[in-house]
């Protein structure tokens, strides 16, 4: 199952500078060689069901490793069966249907 | 690792009536075992994270399966390593704080 | 415009335990007389848009008031016109479902 | 009070092509003046906290108005007191902590 998501990482008990921990899991992201792309509020992230969610699960496992003792994260997850979709396509069809 | 979890599943392209949709993802949530307390705006789960997260791809199976041809669901995900809690105790510890 | 509300706010750099912050924005919606049930990932609050939207923004300003220099929330806002729907009405809609 | 907020706005009971609803959302945030970036899971906002929630309300007003009788939106919303701190900074900032 194909699956298109968004990630938002909130480390807890590590200051008010989170980047350092966001890096970690675009790293994580880059390691499993799944296709992402940043942006202001978070992570897209575009892959088959499994790859993603081992990926997710590292995501948290590598930011406990490296000092965060509490972490939030809140994602949103898609699934068509109607027809393929990629993060490209969508945002294709919303800059289309503004013309 | 222990996770405690928000679910909150919006099916697409089936109307504008979702509860047989998130009924179904109940069903999914008591056959697993898992602890989980249904509120006004989705689920709160807890568990063990593979095993929370084998319900959560489940939930996406048996939605589309039932008809639904598109879903996003948003998760939050929390997790930490300095003491165990319970969904429970983040309640009370919140009620605590108020007096 | 009637909206059903999903709030969870997180505070960044006061350390793991955020119970006290999140008790403050309790002591907001009670003094808003918005109708609010706190869960173990958040609050729901039913209300008119402006009078629930007042209310989020006291939120912030106060967590930062006090001592949170850094804050992200996470809201789900559902609005209809085709029926009314209150938070009961959700869960009891989902419960007779199962049945 | 500046904000930085990712929205994401799910219309219900009009099909599974939700980009003609989505679009809308842009059009209004266009016309508000505020700075906004699409991704392929919402939209990046930055603005004064008032007018990103005026805008915020328009769209759920907007998007009913042109047929939808259900929408469900998602925001994450971040204010921080310690410093001013752009969308473009997030991303810079995480960029240089992968180095």
């Amino acid at each position: 199952m194909k699956v298109i998501v968004d990630l938002c990482v909130v480390p807890s008990g590590v200051g008010v500078s989170v980047s350092k921990y966001v890096a970690e899991c675009q790293k994580v992201l880059q390691e499993a060689g799944l296709m992402h792309q940043l942006h202001a509020y978070g992570t897209n992230i575009e892959g088959d069901w499994d790859n993603v969610f081992a990926a997710r699960k590292q995501c948290h496992q590598r930011v406990h490793a490296i000092g965060t003792p509490r972490i939030t994260t809140s994602i949103k997850v898609g699934t068509r069966t109607d027809r393929e979709q990629s993060m490209q396509d969508k945002i294709s069809s919303v800059k289309e249907s503004r013309n």
